[in-house]
């Protein structure tokens, strides 16, 4: 992304730039040992925040939220290059390859694309806003 | 996808398919045994056809390209639901969690989206065409 490291850690680490990118209307707490509390359509995602050292890695593990999910840990790298920040996301844990997983992992790279946006020209697309794959989701 | 598991297949296993939604201008031979050969910006990926089934599957492996891709496998599973196919997707037996690999997952999630907007309304984003992820690429 075309941005600061300092920038991208930003949008990782507070309610209001989780809710610019990822999930409208993210609270909790973004600190190390906090927990990000997302809510999409009423559904429940706590993420608690297991590392977060700026300029470096955030990264979360799911203590809230499908069952596919409990226990997965989503990891965002940050590696500056000149006046870009490669962001290097996995979400690694999954007990079994569910096609919920197929489905998280195109999800996670239109993501990223919104936070792209949101970091490049303040036009992110976060969930209800998000780019949708299939009716229904 | 809101297509049949026909037209997806049709989409992943002729030259004019692949080159409507992945790289322009694919040649090579499409069939089990063959190898689909793709030249994007003068780069070469040869993608030996290991699997193909109509309705059920299409597998390919690297046998010429970058040498994080060789011996990989790319499968495409479809799924039939009511009016839409699921396909899921996988590009299994990376070495290594290079940079390339982070690169290469967002840039596959983005193709499948133009596989998806082609066989929906005629739309495909193949290369160089495509959903640019940083400069450079």
């Amino acid at each position: 992304m075309r941005t600061s490291a300092a920038k991208v850690y930003e949008a990782l680490t507070t309610t209001d730039g989780l809710s610019r990118w990822w999930v409208t209307g993210t609270t909790g707490e973004t600190r190390e040992g906090g927990v990000v509390k997302l809510r999409p359509d009423g559904d429940a995602y706590d993420m608690k925040v297991v590392a977060s050292r700026p300029g470096d890695v955030v990264e979360w593990e799911c203590v809230g939220g499908p069952p596919e999910w409990l226990g997965t840990h989503v990891t965002f790298r940050l590696k500056p290059k000149g006046d870009e920040t490669y962001v290097l996301f996995t979400h690694a844990g999954w007990r079994e390859p569910v096609e919920f997983m197929h489905h998280c992992s195109t999800k996670w790279a239109l993501f990223l694309m919104s936070l792209k946006s949101w970091l490049e020209r303040a036009e992110g697309r976060p969930h209800p806003y998000d780019v949708k794959i299939h009716p229904g989701d």
